[in-house]
């Protein structure tokens, strides 16, 4: 298949200057702060964004180098496919994060909720509508067992050094 | 700074063979039917995946051909930012699915609530996991007074021929 080239948007900066320690998703960074430098020149695509709450941010986990088809993620301690879970160490390195979004200041977006390293390239922002994006699930696999490790887990150097959020 | 280069791990079939008349996002698309065809040099990384019963897709929005700065979404008649508004005319045309599991046999996965056009790049796939991806917003913008519009909105021309879910 061709190989899609993206150009980043901005860059998000936080408190992460390494993955190692960090938070593993955005639910288990609550208030962590952070910014977004957005390229400027984009800047009039932000009009009426202050009036949204949460964020979803498209990000290229960059720090990733090469992938595995079967990884023990984070939160658990057993092996499963990628695709069956949030490790950052995909095929194409793409995380999402949900962050609280605070206020604009020209091309620069504060925001808090923040589990990316600092320096992550970002490559998209969509407005969080629940509507949209939330559903009831039934089923969600080994996670069942181990949500009570979200809010507290942290990245190792299990994958090495590289963004954790997915 | 930088491009970023992803190659597809796979390939959505749909029954849309236009985007035009398409729903606008997979809330408004339930029940319809799809299939992934991932690259099959990637099947190890379903293992377990089975046991999950819906799935973040994250997808090439290939029809879309350039982008605005401001646009007048399908869900409203007034321009809003790109970035406030979830139009596939965006600066990098990624767009996010959310679908449901159906079933799985070899590197093929059957799936339902697709929103987008057939042939659609797969660039990821995430499971859905309400904890992680579930949030209660206070505040969603324009989309307040339109949501009634979500159900039952579809694609028109306005953005040219292109992929609709964003």
């Amino acid at each position: 298949m061709d190989p899609i080239t993206f150009t980043p948007i901005g860059i998000i900066h936080s408190p992460f200057t390494s993955t190692v320690g960090m938070p593993v998703q955005s639910v288990g960074a609550t208030g962590t702060p952070g910014t977004i430098e957005l390229d400027s020149g984009l800047e009039d695509g932000l009009m009426d964004l202050q009036t949204f709450s949460h964020l979803i941010l498209v990000t290229h986990l960059h720090l990733v180098n090469g992938f595995g088809l079967q990884v023990v993620p984070f939160l658990d301690d057993r092996r499963h496919g990628i695709f069956a879970t949030r490790s950052p160490r995909r095929p194409n390195p793409i995380g999402l994060s949900i962050v609280r979004l605070i206020g604009i200041t020209g091309s620069t977006l504060q925001i808090e909720d923040v589990d990316v390293v600092d320096g992550t390239p970002l490559l998209d922002i969509k407005p969080f509508v629940p509507a949209i994006d939330n559903r009831e699930t039934l089923e969600i696999g080994w996670f069942a067992d181990r949500l009570d490790r979200l809010p507290t887990a942290r990245a190792d150097n299990r994958f090495g050094e590289r963004g954790t959020s997915e």
